[in-house]
C-alpha cells in the first residue's frame, strides 16, 4: 500500500525548498495537508525560504511552517539531527499519521566534458550534495520522524540523466545514478517504508536555464534551449503529476516513475 | 568496430593489479600482448605488485612490465599525470597500436543498512577511490596516451550491484551505478574511444569474502556464503569472458555486459 491520505496529520520535509521544483512541492502540498500539519522547509538561502513560507501560508495560514536556512552540503549528521530535533520538540506531534521527505535539493554539477572532469574538488563537492546529504538527512529523517509517525514515505527528485547518458552531463548523470540505487536499495530493506523515485522531466528552472548558459558543449546548449522552447513543462505540471501519484499509490515501494510515464 | 587485436603492440593499464580480478587481469592479458607491448600496474600495495609482475614474466619476458605502488583515493590528477607521463617518457612508445585502460580498482564500502550509511567521511572515502579517481585517472589516460595510441579502449569492471539493489549495499551500489553512468557518458561524447562496462559476476576474491565476514544483515552474509559455496566464479573464469569480449568485440561502444549475457 504506497497510497498517502493527504487529509491525515503529516509532518513533511522539503529540501531545496527556495525555488524551483522544490518551492513548488512546499507550495501544492500546503494546498491538500491536513490544516494541523507541520511543514520544514531547508535550503541555503534564508530570504527565499521566506518567501515560500509566506506563499504557504497565503495558502493556508494555519499549517505550521518551519524554516531552516542551511547548506547541506557543508552541514553534517550532527546539524541535521538538531534541526529535526528543534522541529519535534517544538511542535505537536499528537496524531500525526505520517512523514514524507521530499529529497529534491541538488546541482548540476559541471557541465561539461567527462575527459574534463578530473577535480576531485569539484567531484567532491557535487557529491556532498547531491548523494552524500540526501543519505545522511534521510537516515535522520527515518530515525527521528519512525517514533512519531505510522507511516513513512521518502521521495527522491531523480533525473532522466541518472538512467540515459546525456553529453555534457556525466557528473549530473552519476551522481542521480547513485542516489536512485541508494534508494532503490532503501526500499529492499525497509519494506515499512514507502519510497518513490520520481523523474520530474524537463521543468522550466533556474537549473534548466543554467545547463543551457554553462554546458560546455554547443550541440548540448542547443539542445536543452530547443527544449526550452517546445516540450519544457512548468514546475506546477510536474509537481501536480507527483502528487497525484503518491495520492494514489500506482507505483511500487522503489520503483522509478517518470512525468512522462502512463501512470 | 569494438573489437581488439591483442597481436598489435599495445600500452595497458591496469588500476587494482596487485590481487583478485586485477591482477587476473594483468596476467591473462599477458598471454595474449604481443611481446614490445607495456603493461602498467597500479595498485597500493608494492609487494603484492611486484608479485604480479614476477607472474607476468613468467609467461612473458619480454614484455615490459612498470609497476607504481600509489594510493589512488588519496593522489590526485597531478600524480596521475607523472605516472604516465614517466611511462610515455620511458618506454618505446612507437608502434603501438592501441592503449587500453582497465578501471578495476575499488571497495564495497561500508556494508549496512541504508539508514545507518550517515557519514559524509564514509561515503567521501569511499567515493574517492570508486568513483572520483576512476574519472580523474580516464581523463589523464585518455589525454596522454591519445597521442601515442591510434585506438583507445576503456574497460570500466563495475557490479550487478549498480543496476540490481541489494540489501547492505547501498553504498557499493551507489558508486558503481554513477560510474557505469560516467563511462556511458564517455562512450557517448567520444565516438573514437571503445568503452566497456563489464560486469564480471559473482567473483572469489578477498572482497567477496570481504562482504561476507563484514554485512551487517546475516540475511545478506547467508546469501553472498551461499553464492560462495555455489555458483561463484573464478577470478579465471571472469577474466576469460571479458577478454573474449574484447577480442570479438561483440558489444557496442558504452553498453554494460555481464558474465551471464549470452555472448
Amino acid at each position: 500500500m504506497t497510497s498517502i491520505d493527504f487529509s491525515k496529520k503529516a509532518i513533511v520535509l522539503v529540501t531545496g525548498a527556495s525555488r524551483g521544483i522544490g518551492r513548488t512541492i512546499a507550495l501544492e502540498i500546503s494546498r491538500n495537508l491536513n490544516q494541523n500539519s507541520i511543514i520544514v522547509l531547508l535550503a541555503r538561502s534564508g530570504n527565499d525560504l521566506e518567501q515560500t513560507k509566506t506563499q504557504i501560508q497565503e495558502v493556508d495560514k494555519s499549517l505550521t511552517v518551519i524554516t531552516h536556512s542551511v547548506d547541506l552540503a557543508t552541514a553534517d549528521v550532527k546539524t541535521y539531527e538538531l534541526i529535526l530535533d528543534s522541529v519535534t520538540t517544538s511542535v505537536d506531534t499528537a496524531g500525526i499519521e505520517f512523514g514524507i521527505v521530499f529529497h529534491n535539493a541538488g546541482t548540476t554539477g559541471e557541465v561539461k566534458q567527462t575527459t574534463d572532469l578530473c577535480s576531485f574538488q569539484e567531484w567532491r563537492k557535487h557529491f556532498d550534495l547531491n548523494l552524500f546529504s540526501a543519505a545522511a538527512l534521510n537516515s535522520v529523517f527515518v530515525r527521528k520522524i519512525r517514533p512519531i509517525a505510522p507511516q513513512l514515505v521518502v521521495v527522491n527528485i531523480t533525473s532522466l540523466c541518472g538512467r540515459t547518458p546525456f553529453k555534457n552531463l556525466a557528473m549530473y548523470g552519476a551522481s542521480k545514478a547513485a542516489r536512485e540505487m541508494l534508494f532503490k536499495v532503501l526500499a529492499l530493506e525497509e519494506p515499512n517504508v514507502v519510497v518513490l523515485n520520481y523523474s520530474p522531466g524537463p521543468v522550466d528552472t533556474s537549473m534548466f536555464d543554467g545547463i543551457i548558459a554553462t554546458a560546455q558543449s554547443e550541440e548540448v546548449q542547443n539542445s536543452f534551449r530547443k527544449v526550452k522552447e517546445t516540450t519544457i513543462l512548468t514546475p506546477e505540471q510536474t509537481v501536480g503529476k507527483l502528487l497525484g501519484l503518491l495520492e494514489k499509490g500506482d507505483f511500487k515501494s522503489g520503483d522509478t516513475v517518470d512525468y512522462f510515464d502512463r501512470i
